[in-house]
């Protein structure tokens, strides 16, 4: 997506060759025209493929996820991170650990919103070392749900999430891969 | 707004006399198409104040939050609840208690995206306390941006959020305003 990779030349921060900081339109402030695109982008490579819901993390995934939802006409269902205290049903958690953050959550989901008969796509901000894809597919095999597709806005091609979700056979569409990050500022794409 | 308090009825769970859990709709699970209209109406009742930013906490304002946004043709900026470790820019933080979950968290913005000339319109999934409002308004304020408006999806009507809000002279228009949770599951409304 040429409009993605334009902004992120423009308006991306290399923090470090691990970090990028794209907070000006995607994980801070949120440019919600692009959000639009991305969705209908998402929408259009994975239409073919009866989606019933699409399937987020929290937070910085939600507006990509809530657009491409809302092309497909399915619901969104955002995974949580910890279990928040009005979730009063029976509910699934998995321990993921952040790479990129450093720290370790409990993704969580209600049962009743992933169900055998669904199929899925999951949507996600980032992909880098895949740990949270992971995670969101282990909630989504748990509730026997059937994973239709990956849509990811950015992918740091340089770490190994994609070849771990590739080795498990998934349909991963990244719309953005970034082959490096240089220390300098300069920000390498995959093609 | 009459399709949202219909849902409301039908698949809100009180929790307690204090709790709502929408999450087959709002908090977890999101009905899209109920969000696009959300934002047509935030848009249709902010529209004429020449808003330059929606402003929201994550997570579950960002869905609302965005299709206003986007109605408005203007950027969304999500408040998060901790600093990120990709944020490398100057930043300001409130401590914000929360009522509703018993916790507190740092609600935190990167300074560039809160400006001085800003006319911003803060939205929100719910009100009841008033305490994760204040705390967005005392980042918009500490920047001198102007706050035009408050939009509020579920109002807990019974709390003291709204009159708190009201005292500083604030327009906040809440598309549901709830007078009362019975714990037997009786949700009343104001009007």
């Amino acid at each position: 997506m040429e409009k993605l990779k334009e902004l992120i030349k423009k308006q991306g921060i290399v923090v470090s060759e691990q970090i990028l900081n794209v907070d000006s339109f995607l994980n801070h402030q949120v440019d919600v025209e692009l959000m639009k695109e991305i969705g209908e982008e998402f929408a259009n490579y994975f239409g073919g493929k009866n989606i019933t819901k699409v399937v987020t993390i929290e937070s910085s995934g939600i507006a990509p996820a809530a657009m491409t939802a809302l092309n497909l006409k399915v619901p969104l269902l955002t995974l949580k991170k910890k279990k928040p205290n009005t979730m009063n049903e029976e509910f699934i958690q998995t321990t993921v650990k952040s790479f990129t953050k450093g720290n370790e959550y409990q993704l969580t989901a209600s049962k009743k919103y992933i169900k055998e008969e669904d199929h899925i796509l999951f949507i996600d901000d980032f992909l880098a070392n895949g740990d949270s894809a992971l995670g969101a597919i282990r909630l989504i095999e748990e509730q026997k749900a059937k994973l239709e597709g990956i849509g990811i806005v950015i992918e740091k091609s340089f770490g190994p999430g994609r070849s771990k979700l590739e080795q498990k056979g998934y349909d991963i569409y990244s719309l953005a891969r970034i082959k490096k990050l240089e220390t300098f500022g300069t920000i390498l794409f995959c093609e």
